[in-house]
């Protein structure tokens, strides 16, 4: 198979290939290396690169037995996870160079499956705001979105089949939706964070990137151990009933994402019958605010350490973020928890009759790089009450940026968000 | 000052004397090391003893300005927190000598308010049930409890003035009550894991030790950053409407807690009106089954890379827990999230018009060492529920060692708990 053909694959495509061992793991870590010598220079997806390491794991599994469902499949793990064979410093320069002694439970159970790492994708300054050197495939000038900028670039742009992110904010969806891959944040709670900087607890959940939806959910169901999230494109699916639900931040959506929402809403009206507008609730709307000050506190208490012994290694922007943290008080921040705890139980109200939600995955196509990594307004509300999302790109903005919409479903429903992202994604795409 | 003068103080008075620098860091330090040389032979609280370090620390507190509200306290820090600059192992073999590059953030809050960490105490492997080399000082055949089970026997022994110490099922309140000492579990959520090693994301929750309840409040209130936990024991306190609660588990109690239960429901009669007995609501008896489920699940996916790369260096039970925790499918962990997500928010609803509960801590007394580290059954639905709990020593068993029972609060009313603590403990004790 030729390079060009392996690259047009999907995830899924790839491990069915793997699996009847008509590809050969090495064959497709080559191009994949060939692939990441020629964009990498441009993109900047890795932290860390582990190619000769790559192709001899791609060597034994070719001459072993079959793994599991990722069999061969070359993944990219954000430098948030620790490996027990690389370094990765969390994008900060405080930990560079370091290494752990364990893999995260995250990367083994990848590695379990079969999977191989590639290497360690950039994310921002421990999974906050302060960019790394990744750069959007799609414009090299223009940001690939954050925290997990190098596992977005890297799948969008053809160097690895899937990737391992993690969201606190909007760490998964926008910079899925800035590079036009799937992106999927699971329910919280059910993909396993130990080994993985912590940056905010009640808010840090483990996901991941793919080229198709059948491709995040092959990643989610190892991530999970649930096989229920491996999704074909069933045509003979139930027609999911998807809730609209733009949110109190719609004035922050432009053009783009206004004329993306208005035509895949007209072609939800004929596609899903029982799907229409859903309503904000009053109590919806200090979400973003209330997961800011979460996010904040819980970070600038867990990075104590750093703060203390690092001072001088943090970004300013960071820096001033931890003092945003600390100048909530303890008080206060008991009182956020248990708003935390109330407001995941009100969730499933949000649903109504409808078996899921859509709503923007961030204000349009991706900025300059200069402007850092976007504006995570439309994610954190979603991110706070833990409910899984999907990122689906649909389309292209003014500028020829990928743009998209997510879907997001109840609490611990992933499988049903899966099922549905896979039989409505290329229903609504352009 | 004297050494067994100094051994008698509890840490609130030490902190007094050290903040008024009538009591030198470097001349309390010597006394506990002093103690730990004559002790540690026969008690082994310690996994790795930093003397040098502790006591140059000491020195540069005495020198220099005071640095918060645990300044020159001599603390114990369990052996699953991280330290910078010594070796920790997680009571696993896998990790003998292992080092860390910075100190978990729980060390780094008590550091910054001036606690000197005398060394790792140790804890059970991983936290679970294979023991380790810790004996409860009050009669050295017998078990400390666990999982923090050097930590407990530290305090109790006047090793330490306080310690470090997590509990994901009974690992803080029932060590305190086989050494006699207080342990307090804070509200879930509100003190940082980060730097720690996780065992069950759902439960693990970071707490301490001290021989009296200030003292606990004390080490709390760094942990939490909230000063409201420092609580002296105030007479004119309001007096809290206890409600006592014996659970679906009440037939395991041995003897030596009926009688205890008796003695102290009949104080709790005349001393606290309003006060009475509570029924076990339905929705309460399979907690401690959920809990189960949730641990032994979470474990066998978190210790994923210890299982499959070092399954050798694995106890026999922990083995056979994460086999069992392994057979939880997938589904059923979903569920069981879910079903957590729903009794956290149903647990209010145990109070009625009480303060607070308060609820057998153990069976009884500590049990010989050869049969592990004791029944976690009395704490596994408070730690599941995420409520603050507070265990109180309130006299001794048939063979003379410690019993006693646990206030449990409402969810982030910790200081609430605290305070009550602090009123009850001199008037419940025998």
């Amino acid at each position: 198979m030729t390079r060009s053909a392996l690259e047009r694959l999907d995830a899924v495509e790839l491990a069915r290939g793997l699996a009847r061992r008509e590809i050969r793991a090495q064959d497709l870590m080559r191009a994949c290396l060939d692939r990441i010598a020629e964009r990498e220079p441009q993109v900047h997806a890795f932290a860390h690169l582990a190619a000769d390491a790559a192709l001899e794991h791609a060597r034994q599994l070719d001459a072993g037995a079959l793994r599991g469902p990722l069999h061969g499949l070359p993944l990219g793990v954000k430098d948030l996870f620790d490996t027990h064979d690389m370094p990765g410093a969390y994008g900060s320069p405080i930990y560079s160079g370091h290494r752990a002694s364990w893999d995260a439970a995250a990367v083994a159970l990848c590695r379990d499956a079969g999977a191989i790492v590639v290497g360690k994708t950039v994310t921002t300054e421990f999974a906050t705001f302060h960019p790394g050197p990744t750069r959007n495939p799609h414009d090299t000038t223009r940001t690939p979105g954050g925290s997990s900028s190098g596992s977005a670039a890297a799948v969008a742009d053809h160097l690895v089949a899937l990737a391992l992110g993690t969201q606190t904010a909007a760490s998964i969806i926008r910079p899925a939706a800035f590079c036009g891959v799937v992106g999927f944040k699971p329910s919280i709670g059910r993909t396993p964070r130990a080994g993985m900087k912590l940056l905010s607890e009640s808010l840090d959940t483990v996901g991941g990137f793919g080229r198709s939806v059948a491709d995040a959910g092959l990643l989610a169901s190892v991530l999970t151990g649930d096989a229920r999230l491996q999704v074909d494109a069933p045509d003979g699916a139930t027609v999911p009933r998807v809730g609209g639900f733009q949110g109190p931040d719609w004035a922050r959506a432009d053009a783009d994402t206004r004329a993306l929402w208005d035509r895949v809403s007209q072609r939800l009206a004929t596609l899903a019958p029982g799907s229409s507008a859903v309503a904000t609730p009053a109590w919806f709307e200090p979400l973003a605010s209330l997961q800011t000050d979460l996010m904040l506190h819980e970070a600038a208490r867990g990075l104590t350490d750093e703060r203390l012994r690092h001072a001088d290694l943090l970004s300013p922007r960071l820096s001033a973020n931890l003092s945003a943290g600390l100048a909530v008080s303890a008080t206060a921040h008991a009182t956020n928890l248990i708003a935390v705890q109330r407001v995941r139980q009100q969730a499933a109200s949000l649903f109504g009759n409808h078996d899921l939600l859509i709503a923007p995955s961030a204000i349009g196509e991706a900025g300059p790089a200069a402007d850092g990594t976007g504006d995570p307004v439309f994610c954190r509300a979603w991110t706070l009450l833990g409910l899984p999302c999907l990122h689906l790109p649909l389309g292209v903005g003014r500028h020829g940026l990928p743009i998209g919409l997510q879907l997001i479903g109840r609490f611990m429903e992933d499988e049903r968000v899966l099922q549905a992202g896979a039989w409505l994604h290329p229903r609504l795409h352009d």
